[in-house]
């Protein structure tokens, strides 16, 4: 059952490929449309924003998954554009976007899946990726993989990508790869910003989605970068069974929802540690929470509280902070009972403790900041993953151009 | 019906007094330590943070509530030190603080409310409070009120106080009057940070409170610094009746109530002005909602956003921005029908709008950024207040010491 990491990243499982071009959508230039392949239909399952506001991809993508039986051939994701905003005109241009793609991979519509980034409320320029799409060679090297990661980046300062491989059962061989992009507008709400992940796992569309969902709750959904729910968050798995073998089931969906698990937290994390402006990437556990989803909450609370963050940007061990935000996270607890750990140092216990402050300044400079909470009301734990407030936060979000 | 600014705070109403002094509780030095008495019991109402850790000080004063059946004569105050995270030794600390206050004033501990604000998690320096409380000289000056209202600031760079007066219907003329500190860890949910309000207006404990609670609903509740909810939050009305006549009924309630509402949104609206590093008071005013509780919750979302909060630190027309905060905020409206305006410019109607860019970014340069949305869903109504996220928020928030 052990997960082996393996460089690469989206074209890791086989008969995945990826096409990389430039349409001039971002003004900086440079890649920015990404097609993701397979070279047969793929099971599908998808995650989305919670936001009232959808973008037409997302809009687009959850349609096609009704029409195609929630099995796809390819997904196509451009930079530089949200396409959020622009009413029916942005549909109709996501729906010429797709359709262009579809017969590039010589497909239906309904088997590409649209997914955008980028400014809210600017068109798409369809012609010029229109025009773009015919000159994608696809590729199933790992050098293709990197550069597409890099061509959905925005303001992330690195490109996100992982990949792992896991045995089944009967010894098969499975693999899981992934790329998000993320940096700012982060606080998913069922979704993250934009994350893809293949597998050449069999797997039926429903296990898929099934599988999906819970995983999205522990990774994704427990990142925080600035509070901000996107309008286009979207998380899309395809898996293409290529690896061979009847389809996963039994103890099979348990092996294959941990490997799934450990490439979307790990692209969950790198989102939280490349936050805009961030330093350092804050790890807030928490135990003795009644149930999972409960400390899940709190955990969450406090991964995203200015003042925690500002306080970690400073390497200044204010428990207080900690403990408030904890407080208002709208689940019960004694707040007269819980523990507040920095790394190995517990800095209250029900009470203030004359703690070894500078042993949890040193701790508040590492580039991973470990916070934990027992909140001992029950057995539940959960984890969620944010980043410091920098005043590059404040520079990137008041100079980034409309 | 109309209501008249006056020029002082806490001690406008008649039969108001107020007494400061320094004991040493915040390191800085200065004056920490403030008492508002009254002449004879007034009636009292409160209201307290919904955060789940709450302060001694606040247990205190609700259990003080309960025991003096809503009347009080004193609320003792400190700066400093908000005795919040620090168990039942906080609360025996607070106690004896409230003791050495009833014990000046000649009343019964009950009597006296407590407040406090500053650190999380440190001790009241009881024996130095106790040994101040009697060269407390209760003064009824403007400048007396106006002194108070500065001993209670935190990182607050002004201080904030309101008062007005009123006629109700027998022409009797009301005073009430007021002062908050706001400043950071500004999120109120159900009061704010630390609010008191005096009138000489004779008005019951029981439509006191009744009064209270919706205008604190649309006046602090609608305040955002950083989204962070305090431990200490807390409002505090006193009405002791000094203008004489019988007790206010009938319309007058309605002339009372919007008197009052005037002073807490004075004041609401000083704490976001004054946000930590903020530069722009950011007023969102919503239209259109279902009803006040939505288009509230909507002005709230939009105020409170990391990233609008950074567009108007820079000047910057993102539409996008308001409307994606609108679209989590967990209101259902239809976003393609959503207008957007900042001042006089729409710059979002349904669909993306060719506004005049300048004149946005003027709009966008004052000293109250006045930003609006139309929901076109019913014909509730609200605003909120926030402001501008800076580096200094960052700088503050760094390196205010634990």
């Amino acid at each position: 059952m052990s997960i082996i990491a393996l460089r690469g990243g989206i074209t890791s499982p086989q008969g995945f490929s990826v096409g990389i071009g430039e349409a001039g959508i971002r003004d900086s230039g440079g890649p920015d449309l990404v097609l993701v392949a397979s070279d047969r239909p793929a099971s599908a399952a998808a995650t989305f924003t919670t936001n009232l506001m959808r973008a037409a991809p997302v809009l687009l993508a959850e349609e096609a998954l009704a029409a195609n039986s929630a099995t796809a051939r390819g997904i196509v994701i451009n930079a530089g554009c949200a396409n959020a905003g622009t009413g029916p005109t942005g549909l109709e241009d996501a729906r010429a976007v797709v359709a262009a793609a579809a017969s590039h991979l010589g497909c239906q519509p309904h088997q590409v899946l649209p997914a955008s980034t980028g400014l809210i409320g600017s068109r798409l320029p369809v012609a010029a990726m229109q025009a773009a799409m015919p000159t994608l060679r696809l590729r199933r090297s790992r050098a293709a993989a990197g550069r597409a990661a890099r061509a959905i980046m925005t303001t992330d300062t690195r490109p996100k990508e992982r990949a792992v491989s896991t045995r089944l059962a009967d010894d098969r061989l499975v693999r899981i790869g992934g790329m998000a992009k993320g940096a700012g507008m982060i606080h998913p709400q069922m979704a993250t910003m934009l994350a893809f992940v293949t597998t050449d796992a069999p797997v039926d569309p429903h296990t898929l989605g099934s599988l999906l969902r819970p995983v999205v709750e522990r990774t994704f959904n427990q990142v925080s970068v600035d509070g901000d729910t996107s309008t286009n968050d979207t998380v899309i798995v395809l898996g293409n069974g290529a690896a061979g073998g009847p389809p996963i089931a039994g103890d099979d969906r348990r092996t294959f929802a941990d490997a799934l698990e450990s490439v979307c937290r790990s692209l969950a994390i790198a989102i939280a540690a490349d936050g805009e402006g961030a330093r350092h990437l804050i790890e807030v556990t928490v135990r003795g929470g009644a149930d999972d989803a409960d400390a899940r909450a709190v955990a969450r609370t406090v991964a995203a509280s200015s003042l925690v963050k500002t306080a970690v940007h400073g390497a200044d061990p204010n428990w207080g902070r900690i403990a408030a935000a904890a407080g208002r996270s709208g689940i019960r607890f004694d707040p007269d009972r819980m523990r507040i750990c920095i790394g190995d140092v517990t800095v209250y216990d029900g009470t203030p403790l004359d703690f070894d402050d500078r042993r949890a300044r040193r701790i508040l400079r590492r580039a991973t900041v470990p916070l934990s909470l027992d909140l001992l009301a029950g057995t539940g734990s959960g984890t969620a993953w944010g980043c410091d407030l920098s005043a590059d936060y404040v520079a990137i979000n008041s100079e980034y151009p409309t």
